[in-house]
Order: C-alpha cells, then sequence, then structure tokens
C-alpha cells in the first residue's frame, strides 16, 4: 500500500425531507448566493424547500450554469456575487451546477479572471459553499474537484478547491429526472470507480474490495431504477453510491488511472457530448487497448464482479471487457464513437493536444497523444 | 436506507515513516500532553520517533494509561494538564490509550470528576487531541468513542467526546506486537462490522458491500499476520481494516446492533479479561440465541462472506455460525466462557445489571436481562 494523506470534511445530510435542515447549517447572518442550473428545480419542488427552509437569510439568486459549466457562465456569477458582498454559496443542482460554484466560490476571493485559477488547476482561499443535490454521478457533492470548460477553445479541464461544508442528499428530489441523466449518471459512477480500481491488484485488498461494493451494487440497481426512478431505496443506493464513488473513500494508498476521463472530457469539448455517455465509449476502448498491462485486475475485475471463471484467461478478459460494454449498452448509452458520430477528425485533434501537452495520463503517466489514439481507434 | 447525517473530520495519516509528520500538524505554541500505556513505545523507536517530531513543542509526558482505561488513572492525567495548562493532546498508543485520552480532552474542560463525564454518555467542549497508533483494533483512531472502566465498581460504559484532529497510521510499529494482541485486534475489528452489519439485508446494498469487504479483508490477511506481524502490506491492510471499521463508513442509513459488545463490556468489567476475547465468546452464542431474528442476513453472510451455498437453510445458518467461531478460534482466542472458567455467577450479574438498568440492546432494544442470560448460557 502506498502512504497516503485523507481527510474528507464535507458533512453528507442524507434522506428525505432533510432539505428542511439547510437553515441550521448555515451560519446566520451569512449573505447567500444561491446557484441554479435550469428550471428543473422548479418543477420538483426543490427550489420551493431551499427558499422556504433559507427563509430570514439574505438571499441572491443565480440562474444559469449550465452542463459542463463554462467559464463564460461563471464570471458573471462571480461578478454579482463580488458586487452584492457574498459570503457563503449554495448550489442547487447536479455536478456542473456544484463544479461551477465552487470555482464562483474561489474566484470570489481572486482579483484576476477567474479562467487563470483554471489553468492554476488548484486555489484554497475560497468562500464557503454547501449543495443541495439533485442529480446523482459526479460525487462533486462531497469531493474538491470541480471541471470548467471555456467555449471559445473548446477546453475542458479539472480545478480543485474546497470540500463543499455540507450536502443535502435527497433521493426523492432525483425521482423525475430523464431516464438518459439516470444513465448517465450510473456510467459517471461506474468509471470513477474503475479509474481508482482498475490498474494491479493487492495494492489494498479492502479498497479492491469497496470498489467492487460500488460496481456489484450498480449492475444490481441499474435494471430498476432505468424504468422506475421514483423506488426510494433504489435511488437512495445509487445516490450513496455516486457519492462515496468519489470521495476519497475507495482511493486509500492506491493508484489512479483517470485516462478515460481524460480522453472523455475532449470528446465533450470538442462535440458537447454529456460526460457519462463519454465515458461508456473510452473505458471499453481503453481496456481493450491496455488488456496487457491491465490483465491482473481485469481478471479480478472479471471474477468477481461479473462471476467470470474457467476458460483461458484471454477469453476471461475478453468477456470482463464485453461484460462493461453490455452493461453502458443496457443503460441505453453509445458504446462506439460510431454511434455518436465523431471519426478521424476527432481521434487527430486529440492525439495533436495531448501530444503538445507533452504529458501522459493514466497510472503510469503512459497514455500519451499515440496512445490515446490507439484507444480511440478501439472505440470505433 | 434510514436517513442520517455523517461527517468524520479526522485527518488520516498512513503510512511508513509517517510519524515524522506529526510537527506540521500540532498548531505552533501548544502545550502538548503526550500519553502512553506501558513501556512498549520505548522498545518499538516510537517514543523516540514522537519525541524527535516534537522538538520545539512545550511537552509534558503521561504514563500508565492502562488496558480498559481506568477513570482512576485518567483523573491523575487531567489534574496534571490542568496544573501545566496543556492545551493539546498526543495519545501515543492503542485503543485504549486513545479512549482514555478522550476522556482527558474532555476533562481538562471540565470543573466535575470526570467519571461524571461518563455517566452523562458524552461531553463536546475538549482540548483538540491527535493520535499516533499503536495497536490496530479499536477505531478509536478515527471516531468520537471511548470505553472508560472503574475499577472500584466494576463497571464499564461507552462515551462519546471528540474526533481526533488527525491520527498517523505507520504500519511498521505493528511490528513487534505480541500475537495475542494481534488475534484480538483482528476479533475486534470482525465484530465492530459485524455490529454494523449483521441485522437485516437490503437496508443499503453498499453498506453490505462493503461491510462484507472488511470481513473477507480480514479473513484473508489473519493467517499470515497471526504468524509474521512484519508483512508490511498485511499489516497496512489490517490497520485499514480496523480504522474504516469503526469510522462510520459502514454504518450510513442502516441500523446497528451493539449486544454482543454491551455483554462483552461486562465480561471485561468482571473479570480483565481482553476486550477482543470477550467478543469472540459472546458473538457466536449471540447468533445462535438470535438466528430466527438475523435469519436473512445471517443466510447472506454466510454466503457472500464464507461462500456456504446448498443444503437447507438451517444447515447453512449453522455453518455461517460455525465458520465464525472457528475463525476466532483460527486466531488462538477463547470462543466459550468455559475456556476461561466463567460460569453462572457471573451471567448471573450481568442479568441482573441489564435489567437493572431497564434498557434492551441490539438494534431492536430486545437484548434485555433475560435475552442476556440465553446468549451467555450459548456461550457455555
Amino acid at each position: 500500500m502506498e502512504n497516503f494523506i485523507f481527510q474528507n470534511p464535507t458533512k453528507l445530510i442524507f434522506g428525505k425531507g432533510m432539505i428542511a435542515q439547510l437553515s441550521k447549517e448555515i451560519p446566520e447572518g451569512k449573505r447567500v448566493m444561491l446557484t441554479f442550473g435550469g428550471g428543473s428545480v422548479k418543477k420538483n419542488g426543490v427550489y420551493e424547500q431551499v427558499k422556504e427552509a433559507l427563509k430570514g437569510f439574505d438571499v441572491v439568486e443565480f440562474w444559469g450554469i449550465e452542463a459542463n459549466p463554462k467559464i463564460e457562465t461563471l464570471r458573471k456569477a462571480i461578478q454579482l456575487g463580488k458586487e452584492k458582498k457574498v459570503d457563503f454559496l449554495l448550489a442547487v443542482g447536479g455536478g456542473s451546477v456544484i463544479d461551477g460554484t465552487k470555482l464562483i466560490s474561489a474566484g470570489l476571493m481572486y482579483e484576476g479572471d477567474a479562467w487563470e485559477l483554471v489553468l492554476k488547476g488548484s486555489f484554497r482561499h475560497t468562500v464557503p459553499l454547501g449543495a443541495v443535490l439533485t442529480l446523482p454521478a459526479t460525487g462533486s457533492e462531497m469531493n474538491s474537484g470541480a471541471v470548467i470548460s471555456r467555449s471559445e477553445t473548446a477546453e475542458k479541464y479539472p480545478f480543485y478547491s474546497n470540500y463543499p461544508v455540507f450536502s443535502v442528499l435527497d433521493p426523492t428530489v432525483t425521482f423525475s429526472l430523464p431516464v438518459y441523466q439516470v444513465a448517465c449518471g450510473i456510467a459517471d459512477t461506474f468509471v470513477h470507480v474503475m479509474e481508482q480500481y482498475m490498474t494491479v491488484p493487492g495494492q489494498s485488498r479492502l479498497m479492491d474490495r469497496w470498489a467492487e461494493g460500488i460496481l456489484h451494487s450498480l449492475i444490481e440497481i441499474a435494471p430498476e431504477i432505468i424504468q422506475h426512478q421514483d423506488n426510494y431505496d433504489k435511488m437512495a443506493d445509487f445516490m450513496l453510491c455516486a457519492t462515496m464513488g468519489l470521495n476519497g473513500f475507495i482511493a486509500l494508498g492506491v493508484r489512479q488511472d483517470w485516462a478515460t476521463h481524460m480522453i472523455g472530457h475532449e470528446l465533450t469539448a470538442l462535440h458537447d457530448l454529456t460526460h457519462g455517455a463519454t465515458l461508456a465509449i473510452v473505458l471499453p476502448g481503453l481496456l481493450r487497448t491496455l488488456k496487457e498491462k491491465k490483465r491482473a485486475k481485469l481478471l479480478q475485475y472479471g471474477e468477481r464482479v461479473w462471476g467470470i471463471t474457467g476458460n483461458s484467461e484471454e477469453d476471461r478478459i475478453e468477456k470482463a471487457i464485453a461484460c462493461t460494454e453490455d452493461f453502458f449498452k443496457s443503460l441505453g448509452l453509445p458504446t462506439r464513437l460510431g454511434d455518436v458520430q465523431i471519426g478521424e477528425e476527432t481521434i487527430k485533434e486529440i492525439e495533436r493536444r495531448f501530444t503538445e501537452r507533452k504529458v501522459g495520463y493514466g497510472e503510469d503517466q503512459d497514455v500519451t497523444g499515440t496512445v490515446a489514439r490507439q484507444i480511440l481507434e478501439n472505440c470505433k
């Protein structure tokens, strides 16, 4: 096991009716900016519950943080927050709203343009933020990461700042989510776990088991929640899996990959494809490309998660990868570049970007531009 | 899943050589009281490493916190700490030292006798404390609980105060532990998990998987670390399992039992038996007694943890309980009251105490004095 330092201070407030707890969690006298995406929170009752809970607070609203939150939008929120002297942020929405609000939180304490913070990669001087999660997927409600996009240059980068002080997770608010968003959330969670798990076995027995535990749970609940989003217990399971999939709890002392995400971010940046859908395309292709390197872990994954035994090791590895792709297909997601009409031009551009950055991704930093091309060709 | 609120602020500093990080974690200018058990930390090099890391700090030492820390000892530490105006505590030892230091931490802020705090059950006004763990077992390094004993009345009660600000876990410091202590630590961890898991299935798929993940890991590593405590990777796995077994991570939204612990505490209070050994005796007896109530979970446990399938449900349940007892036996621990010469007199006294307290333990508060007697008779 590798040495590690772990701390996650976020207070998780989980369950039906828990939005009402908000008033206890925000210190009295704070000037609160509420941040939202589109209008779905007005349809599902979340907006009303939040406003009711915040009676007595001095509140400013900022609407319109889009999926893959854009610096162009967030600059406006930062300007508004500075004008109104906001000193607490409450993100009400999915991972994009929370991610965007993390940049606002840092931007409020920064004199220059907030895109500089994204390029810098991290900034710890922040305004405190809480969250009310409406879409389980990114884990942003209990980690310090965010991913921010820039329209004019079709760029998308991760950024690290502050953990939410608290996050409220009420599974009933997810009952009205569109099926496609639930599917993308399941895929996103699945791949978050795989990024932390699919390297080499035996670094930590416990982390392997816990990662496999999330994968098992997702595989069990997916068929039901794709059909009926109003199954409380299964949506609660999903919500908990999504949060636990990227809050550090399964990353203790183990190496991590994240190449699937780095390639997926490019597909989103270039084609505005939903994040979860990009991962469903890239992960199977990455596993096909790197199956020798990840051989031992793929065998463990196949046996423990999918129950694949017998036959030759080659067969078992092929089956494990096929099960993964079939799982994404069962969610109704695309799993090939052809499914979303992406071809050589994009592959070329991603290869060029990776090569130009002179960095390698993956647990050994060996996913260079050339390897990214091989992976994308294996996604055709 | 039940509603829950979760937050665990402890910073975990894990790995070889990490004791040297101490100086970064204690704020400058603090008057630090170091608390210790016996002299083992002087033999294994931990004391020297701690002193080296704390050069420049104003340090007071308190020695002699015993296994099952006693109020009589802790009163002395509180008196010393008040005299020296201590404002930071660093517990260096196993769960007993950390537990005792939690009471010291509360006692330093309290005017009356510290036993009043134990009877009160919790106290949140505390001096900050850190820990250097030397014996994986209790999980005290990453939770807010402690168990305190009183010699004169042979009593032992749980108490809740503050989470350690940080805990340093270096697996190499466990290499010189006596085999019996490792065995008791494994049993303690195993039973902590069972207390949170062995109720009813399906409250949370993920929590079930994570609990089973710790049990699997313990079963895999136990044969090796009982023989060779200097296997770094396996001791690191054990250390992580022990911490994760009682830091709240596997308790999200699920009901808990804890009757085994409440009965075990009485055995320790009355006979000074090591905590882990009491649990190895009580748990199998409790499962034999409550097997109808816990039927569905016992079947899941048998299948997932021990691979028990086929035959009748009765057979599978009997096998699951037998596997549990055999596991404790394989650690060299007693699993029956007769093994430790405890008989009717003790059973009678525990029945009397539970009945007198007018409380029931277990997930349904139905482990009364009468049920405790049945359990103990099933431990004969």
